[in-house]
């Protein structure tokens, strides 16, 4: 369980008052972001200094109440699954103690140069274990 | 079948050199937008002048090839289901005839002063229906 | 002075590695947000209660140094000028202490009905002034 | 001269109603990536094959009219100057043949692995200056 704090900016909204629905995936990647900059495998020393990649192949979200500007929310992200190659995020996203969405992420782990998949490198899978 | 053409720019990419993902949902929702516009119930009509709005509530992509800057993207809309009060459309996304992606939005109707579902305008539905 | 600390994310960099520019503009106007919420003039109410808006009718940025992903910034507003009908904020972003860049946004006061400039109004000047 | 043609969509638009300011600069990058792609420096090229790039070091805007979802723009470049490391691009947005919206950027050539700056590399000093 990792909480990230967030607010709904007025750059997330748009014309209908409310949340931008895409912008529920920059909000939870950033979440992401926190998350693996905790365990170790910032996007920084990812980008730079791994030979692996996590890109993501599959993502969902659900929006269960609209957002607005100023809203402070919490994203809690936990681990659905450790795979051979790949894991699965989920992100349950709060206003005051509400879920007002939640989210799904799917990534695999790729060898930067053969672009091809390989197994989770084993410090990521054990860092992600202890995330569990 | 609706094709919307448009490009990945350099804001649609980030540091992994590949575009980030839930850029492929503005991409997908440009799309939409165009259709929409096309059928009658542009966002510009849909905002200011009708008593009901579309809200998605549910929104789901894959991501099967990466893209990079410059990349020209063909994205199909289909309509997957016409329901009471909500409907689902289907995005695939062609890069050189290719498939690079796919996505699913679900939008249901609400009247935007009592902000409780509705069923599907009329005139809404026919325009869907003659998509379809 | 008004600090407000944020994080480069991978959202805002692009396939040539660093900071988008315009993505240094989403970030003063966050910190430009968390101001005014401190102030009494959150964006909420802005856009909910008040009966005037403050469009940015002028934005300039100077790049510095290159940003990447992780980078921790610090943005300090400034009150450049409270005018009649308008008022100027100043930023200045570092990093480790250093400057990596600047900005400028030239705010007008309108009225939201009329959508013709006015006055600031009084509570507004106050606040403004007291940041100051 | 070298006309861009874009239309305002929902995700630029922020909960004011109109135009959210930073996404004008992503727009007349958007046509600054069209004309560098006709004049043979395309961002794929700019960012896999060329050893020096062209980051921005001062952008800025005003903006002349609200713009809402669903405008139709059209963007003019037009070359400022062309300097010995440097050079300088205007814009002017239009919609139905009024001006919206103005913008200027400042680039400077840099070497990719020095990161210094150099003189522009004569192929490209030469495309631009036909655009001139």
């Amino acid at each position: 369980m990792f909480p990230h704090h967030t607010v709904v900016r007025l750059q997330d909204t748009d014309a209908a008052g409310i949340l931008y629905f895409a912008n529920q995936f920059r909000m939870i990647h950033e979440a992401y972001e926190e998350l693996f900059d905790k365990i170790g495998f910032g996007f920084a020393r990812l980008i730079k200094d791994c030979d692996f990649f996590l890109p993501i192949v599959h993502a969902e979200a659900d929006y269960t109440a609209p957002l607005s500007v100023g809203d402070k929310l919490e994203i809690i992200i936990s681990i659905e699954k450790i795979g051979q190659t790949s894991f699965i995020l989920n992100y349950r996203l709060t206003r005051a103690g509400q879920v007002v969405g939640t989210a799904k992420t799917v990534h695999v782990s790729i060898d930067k140069r053969t672009k091809g998949k390989i197994s989770l490198p084993p410090p990521l899978r054990e860092a992600l274990t202890k995330v569990k």
